[in-house]
């Protein structure tokens, strides 16, 4: 067993007990703001058939697609990212995708796991809010209780065999002073999406209306405030949808994996 | 002597040829873009009376005021900057404020040196000019070979004895890509003037028009372009005005002290 510090012990406690409120059913909801400090994942599950190509993928694309751990085929656990992590289980809800349409919502994965699924688990946009809201600088969808406004872009992601499809970002609007020091804590983060990978005009990346978000909620956008543009997870439910595999299941957006790990942990610099 | 590594011996010969050309009156125009590589410095240079005060004032406003050395009291030598470096006449034109005012500008401070004045080097952004460039990014005011575009704004510094006035900052445009970068990238060099103060709109720190930079040259900025503006050492000259000292001198702007340090030693990460 990992030896741990005093002072993680008692973070742990926390990742724990919400991962089992989760395993255990009483909490399905969003994971935003739950165990304050550790890292949260996206997730995607595939047969093993596709694995080296979507490796292949988050290789090529790693702003939205920080790859933080990869399980063995067919093993729902992941020692690395916590020492009794069921994969199955510690979600609050997950999408079955078939033919690359999503054919179901579930919150146990039990029932239809295979011996040849394969769970990459990827950074997650958490691990800086905690990081900047720590710095002292707030951040409004979290201010204002609502998912970050997510948009599809037309930045083409480097294909990877059947993966493919433009790149998703987060927004969240700042204050001048803000979004330099946003900039300069993100790219600390490179395992969290890092730096931004835009700033300023939506048309310039393709996004026609900021109030209109894809995904997630709109959120207020003050005068002189300037959106900032990250990379998003979300990226790889496009690239599911553009690749048709017969099965893959991801969590429902909002809803991560908690881990063990500290956001500290993941930091350089 | 210092012993210096046989790449950084190539390069001071480039730094020592330009001092020597300044010095025996041969060259008398803006440095940038000579000894590239070499850090360049800002200069005020005081009666030794002022000289705690306007410690206290660079200590306060680091950013403008980015404090590299400081000689001893009538000594116009400072080693620490080059070897065989003299104030006197190692800067290819000053200004000489009497009672807050220009009095003079003159190439030789030989006539009126005196046996109490101390000189302040503060860094420069030439330094973080070379750095962007390096980095592959354009720098608008290099390109179109004018001087930077400076500005009055309305952010008081944290005044010092009689040393106070309002910031002044330069302004580059860049595009978002290149904004972000140059955040990053100006960070670590906190002795150049560090990170951007502000991007985005003037009006915000009290600029009325880009167009029409109080100090320097205006330059084009583009469709989706982000003015970004950093502290500037002509902050000091602005000070230098509100103290009304009997007397003082500096550089005139963009003429600066070219020294032997490496813009790479006083890079941080």
């Amino acid at each position: 067993m990992k030896a741990y510090s005093k002072y993680k012990q008692g973070l742990l406690d926390n990742s724990l007990e919400h991962r089992s409120a989760i395993r255990n059913g009483s909490y399905s909801g969003t994971t935003s703001g739950l165990a304050p400090g550790f890292v949260q994942g996206n997730v995607v599950i595939l047969p093993s058939a596709y694995a080296e190509d979507f490796y292949k993928f988050c290789h090529q694309n790693p702003t939205p697609c920080p790859l933080i751990s990869v399980s063995e085929a067919g093993d729902p656990s992941m020692p690395a990212l916590g020492k009794d992590l069921d994969i199955r289980t510690d979600i609050p809800e997950y999408l079955v995708f078939r033919d690359g349409q999503v054919a179901e919502t579930l919150t146990d994965l039990t029932s239809i796991w295979r011996d040849d699924l394969v769970t990459f688990v990827l950074g997650c946009s958490f691990s800086f809010e905690d990081a900047l809201q720590s710095a002292g600088i707030p951040v409004r969808n979290v201010d204002s209780c609502s998912n970050v406004s997510m948009y599809r872009t037309n930045i083409p992601t480097k294909p990877a065999g059947p993966f493919k499809g433009d790149l998703v970002v987060t927004m969240r609007p700042f204050s001048p002073k803000d979004a330099i020091r946003a900039i300069q804590i993100t790219t600390r983060l490179p395992k969290a999406h890092g730096a931004p990978v835009h700033i300023g005009s939506p048309s310039l990346i393709g996004i026609r209306d900021l109030s209109k978000p894809e995904f997630g909620d709109p959120v207020d956008i003050y005068e002189h405030e300037i959106p900032v543009y990250w990379g998003c997870g979300v990226t790889t439910q496009v690239a599911l949808e553009g690749a048709k595999l017969p099965f893959a299941i991801t969590h429902v957006p909002g809803k991560m994996i908690i881990t063990e790990l500290l956001n500290e942990e993941l930091s350089v610099l």
